[in-house]
């Protein structure tokens, strides 16, 4: 089994650490990946200290990986040495349910095997995610990266990019739709470009006055100061579609009242505590209340194709590996724009 | 001006007493009605009661009303003296505004004009429902009741039926299809019997095991007890649609996990107060909660004539007008199944 270098958390109260994990030898259907870049998603904060409980240690964390094929399996067909690659959150699914006959393998009716923190199908081997030297994975579960795109700055819509861009096609996004983007971070940024690249007219809907300027560079075309009540009277009935990014506590009430007739609002974050709707919000005007999670691996090949023909990628700060720590303590008081990006090299 | 026999109520605590009011002359577009029943819907309650604030005396309620055209005016082309017809809970709107212009006078823009409780679209002149002999209405606004069905049983149609029927149609119910029904009363027993109608497995979810008996007379094929938390466990996954038709406090998270992959939950009650939904409820599945309004004019004739060829009525307790009063403390304990309709040749 051939030894990777890594960083690891030993535990929930553990910094990253330099680590070594055993990647499986290159199966018939596998493709081994060099990994060139590992964005950081702000779930891996909450999986390295446990917040959401259950997690596995020791933990190698990292979903936003994309890096350069290095051998592929005898029965592999989509890759070869030399190709640029990603992995997002998944690694496997059943392959077999509804969901996953539908594409949807992040609904996987059994549980799909996840990129870290989680197992392989098999349930006992653990999965160790991108903050490594590589990955060995099989090629239904690898994406093509073009060329086209700044690599590192790539690696985000494997997690990022997917996850907005997933619901902004299935509530179909199209030229002049009015979308409202909840929150500027890493997957705020995202939305923004995404339904901007799909013709929408982007509002930034944010707390803070400060982010209207990155906004509109970024393709926003109207900003919603959400501290200012009257800004959910200028927009009421605006909003065809509200991408909400925010896990802190709103009252997502307020935002219904910005959504036209039959608007939805899709919930990409998870606050702290359930959030009080009142009947009445959705009643009127038939509108919708809903969630996203991440995307099927065809869907995440369309992103990225879609990113390639649009020169869309996330804004980022690249930094070597053993910034990680210090990487996660500056997210949490949110000084990152918009996105960091572990230099695997440093390793 | 004619003068027109009703029952109204004085102030929130009045009771409903006889009383006279002014029906308007029939105009060029105009039908008048003879008002042979009229159904009585909690609402009524509520407004009779002000318990939505708001409303305004005397008040003659009552929006679900059949009976025999009386007279019409030149230019009314749909109906004739001798004619059954309806009138459900709008009487006019703008004509105008998006809504109104897709055949959703419910979501009217502007404010459309409500049977009662309301004024007509000059914003003073008051209406007047159906507690009463007689009523003047746009012929736009007046429904063809089949002499098919059961005149007294059809009454409820023009709001329970219409409220029930729209969102099993908006959400696509087919042959097959599962949908749950939250709550057996004036709603949920007309939701149980059109989705059964459209072929659907209908399960009925009701916090008393006495509704199972009824609920499957009506059309059920499966039933839920949801004060037994194993319910909510064997059905995990289970519906395509949760129709919920119940006012009282009651926890969405448990019934959004009864919904499979996509999903949808539709909001028909307004409970006291917000329901907290936590975002994993709607994000894991992408599953949706939604609300509806009564339907609108066109989809209200086309759920009559579903009925019709269906032979779909309400279930009724036939009282006479003079009883109203004592319906109303018993709606308030639930004791009708599933709706008084008022005789109004009682008057």
């Amino acid at each position: 089994m051939p030894i990777t270098k890594a960083f690891a958390a030993a535990s929930a109260t553990s910094a990253l650490e330099p680590f070594q994990i055993d990647r499986r030898e290159v199966g018939p259907h596998d493709v081994q990946i060099e990994i060139a870049f590992c964005g950081v998603c702000h779930s891996d904060i909450h999986q390295v200290r446990n917040e959401w409980g259950g997690s596995m240690y020791p933990m190698v964390p990292g979903h936003e990986i994309v890096g350069r094929v290095t051998a592929v399996g005898g029965h592999v067909k989509k890759f070869k040495a030399g190709d640029l690659a990603g992995v997002g959150c998944m690694v496997d699914s059943c392959r077999t349910c509804a969901s996953c006959k539908r594409d949807l393998e992040q609904f996987c009716e059994v549980g799909g095997a996840f990129t870290y923190n989680g197992t392989e199908m098999d349930r006992k081997t653990p999965t160790y995610g991108g903050y490594s030297a590589s990955v060995v994975v099989n090629e239904d579960f690898v994406l093509s990266i073009s060329p086209k795109l700044d690599l590192a700055a790539a690696a985000p819509l494997l997690c990022a990019g997917i996850t907005t861009y997933s619901p902004l096609r299935h509530w179909n996004t199209k030229k002049g739709d009015k979308v409202g983007v909840v929150g500027l971070g890493g997957l705020g940024h995202m939305a923004v470009k995404l339904a901007a690249a799909m013709g929408a007219e982007v509002t930034m809907l944010s707390t803070s006055a400060s982010k209207e300027v990155d906004a509109r560079k970024l393709g926003a075309t109207g900003f919603g100061l959400t501290s200012d009540d009257t800004t959910f009277k200028r927009l009421a009935g605006h909003f065809d579609l509200i991408i909400d990014t925010i896990s802190a506590p709103h009252d997502y009430n307020k935002y219904l009242g910005m959504l036209r007739l039959e608007g939805a609002m899709v919930l990409l974050g998870v606050p702290p505590a359930p959030t009080p709707v009142a009947a009445t919000s959705l009643i009127f005007g038939r509108k919708t209340l809903s969630g996203s999670l991440i995307g099927g691996i065809a869907e995440t090949q369309e992103m990225l194709d879609f990113c390639a023909g649009h020169g869309i990628v996330s804004e980022i700060e690249l930094i070597p590996v053993q910034r990680v720590n210090e990487a996660y303590e500056r997210m949490m008081k949110g000084d990152v724009r918009y996105r960091f990006v572990l230099d695997m090299k440093t390793l």
